[in-house]
Parts: structure tokens; sequence; C-alpha cells
């Protein structure tokens, strides 16, 4: 079944693709720096993984390293770019002007990323008719209307939790294929849309392990 | 060299470690309805993984299912929490109290993970004084003289990338031993302090890739 194939080859790529965004921003500081060149042993010590590690990643921007001079580093920033689509726009709707919500919608990195918020929505209708920064903020209760107006690719999703599935269930009906969850909330969606949830609890259970407040025999 | 193994399978266990409280989340949610058991298929499709997975997952609780029943729900709860440390608090100081820094220090979530934020730092000093939502902020430059006073564990980083490591050479100077880091720097630390990158742009990567905006042939 090579359509099987395809998609474990994918998942097993996703951790280079979560550390992309990473090496670009390292890169660029060199660049600026008016570096030329860096080794993957450098890369590494900065990126905290193993060089072997680094090497594979880079395979995927299919730029080669020269041995004793390393990468050139204009054209591994080029190849990220290249690989990570950054010359198109990926437009989104941001639901839920809270103080979460309104940091993404300043959040300039998501943007040199090629992210393009067109419009962010809130039950509370205060909120509306504000611009923020220059994202128009509409009522919640025009959700269903907009998202079946404007074609986006993308919902983030920055409610509380308890607001998440049903906040959900009117994007889906409109069409929308993908959905960045920043809620607690474990959405239930229909099999062709793609829920990714970014658990901030996640990263402080690992960080925990890390701080070694969890007994390693435990994870031996 | 035991520790280098015990290193290999510790960093081998993070996937797992990052997905219990999103199981902990689910679990809650079920044994609130009033649920008594539950099965790796069930979970499995919730969490969208493998049912083996799962099971594997599971495995760290020390709780076992039954063969056509399932887990108990209740145990798992406890195994996780009990895994994780819920019962004691992480102390941390918050450094940068702006859109993103004032939405942690109202996250529900992270608190009921043990974390609990005892100061917030703001180079603005409007800000200092104020308590938000209880906790106290001072002005930035009392954070070398509060951070030698008061032991806390964790530095949580929302200041703006250009001041990370200034910020960062601070604590570290300090003692402290670990920095959950949400700004865009790749941060410089000594080897004995863990400095952990919660980076939005990884996930907006992914996500890309999920969505099918990157070239599939790319990933193969």
């Amino acid at each position: 079944m090579p359509s099987m194939k395809r998609r474990v080859l994918k998942i097993d790529k996703l951790p280079t693709v979560r550390r992309l965004p990473a090496y670009l921003t390292l890169l660029r500081e060199l660049y600026l720096k008016g570096e030329q060149f860096v080794s993957s042993a450098f890369l590494a010590e900065r990126m905290e993984i193993e060089p072997i590690l680094v090497r594979k990643d880079l395979e995927l921007t299919r730029i080669n390293g020269t041995p004793r001079i390393g990468y050139c580093i204009g054209d591994l920033i080029k190849g990220i770019e290249d690989f990570l689509g950054l010359g198109e726009t990926l437009d989104a709707f941001l639901v839920g002007v809270g103080q979460f919500g309104t940091s993404i919608l300043y959040n300039r990195e998501l943007t040199n990323l090629g992210l393009r918020i067109v419009a962010a929505f809130d039950k509370d209708p205060q909120k509306a008719g504000a611009l923020v920064p220059e994202v128009p903020v509409f009522d919640m209760v025009r959700l269903a209307e907009l998202s079946q107006r404007i074609d986006v690719g993308l919902a983030i999703l920055c409610v509380p939790p308890e607001d998440a599935q049903e906040v959900t269930d009117i994007l889906v009906a409109s069409g929308i294929k993908g959905i960045w969850n920043f809620t607690s909330a474990n959405l239930v969606v229909p099999e062709d849309v793609i829920a990714q949830k970014e658990d901030l609890a996640s990263g402080l259970a690992v960080l925990s392990v890390k701080l070694n407040r969890i007994q390693p025999a435990l994870l031996d």
C-alpha cells in the first residue's frame, strides 16, 4: 500500500519540519552578522541536537555541505524558505480575541512564515469593529456567514475550551479544512479536517521531566 | 556507558510525556460525564494516534487495562497525575508582561499542572506594582536582586527576542536552572541549565505540511 507508506514517511519527517523555523531564525542571525558558512557541529550545538541529526534535517532542503567548509548560509536560508513555502501566504481567521489571541495577532514570527490573519472574531460585541493591529474584529454571531463568504485555509482557535467545539462545528460546516487549536479541548472533526492542538501543558510536562521533577526511574 | 543509555531512553519517552496532559484532559472529561472505563481504541481515536501507541503511552503510568473492559478511568487519572508530579508545585518567575505573558499568567491549565508563578517582571515601570491576576509585577531592574533572593526552579521568558539573552544571563547568574523560552531567540546557556523553546512557528510549519502546502514529494 504505497499511500500508507507515504503517510508513515511524512509523519517520520515531522520532527524535522518542526525544527526548520528554529534553523531559519538561527541562520538569519548568522547571516546578519556577516557569516558565510556554518558547520553542522555549530548548528548541532545551538539546536541542542546531534550533528548527524542536523545533517539529516538539512537533507530536506537538498542543500549539501562541503567538508571542512560547511554549509553556505545563504543557500540554506533560501532552501528552508522554499521548503516551508514562504513565498505563498496562508490566509486564516482567528477566533477569540482575548490576551492569547491578541498576542497571536501581533506575532511577527508567524507573519514571517506566511501567515496572514484576514479577520478575527470575538463573542464580546464591544470588541467588534476594532482593528488589532490591522486585522478587523467581528462579532462572533457573524462567524458562520463570513466563514462561508471568505475562503481561508485555516482557523486559529483561541476561545475558552468550553466554546471550542461549538466554534469548530460552525467552521467545519463552512468548509474550513485546518484548525489550529490553542484551547485545551480535544476537538471532534471529520476525517478530512486537520485539527492541530498546540498545548502549552505538553511543554510544561516535558520541562518537568527535563528538570527532574519526575523520578527518572519511571522513564527507564 | 549506562548514563548515555539512560539519556537516550529518556528522550525516547518525551513524545509520550508530551501527550500525557492531553490524556489527562480527555480522561477528566469522561470522568465528569460519569464514564468508568475507556478502551485504548477510543483513546486512540480522540488522540489521533494508533491504539498500540496508546497502550505504550499508558505503560508509563503502570496502570493495566483489562481485555474487553478497558482501563479504569479513575486509576488512569490518578496514574498520570502521580507521574506528572501534580502534588508538588513548580515555582516560577515570568519575565515580560505583554499580551502573551499576561495570557500565561491567566492560564489555568498550567496552574492545574502545578505551575505557580510567584512574581512577574516587566521593563515598563508603569506595570510595576500591579497584580496580574494575583501575581505581583516588578520593574525589570529588580530582576537580578529578586532572583537571588527568591528560590524558583523556572523562569518563563515572554520578552521581545532581542532582550531574551540579556534576561537569560541575569537569571543564570542568579542560579536559575530552568528557562521556558517563548521568544524566537536561540539562547546560549551553561550545560547545567535547561532552556526549552516553545516555538509557535514550529507548530505552523508542521501544520503547513499537514495542510499540504508543502509538496508531499519533498517529504518522501
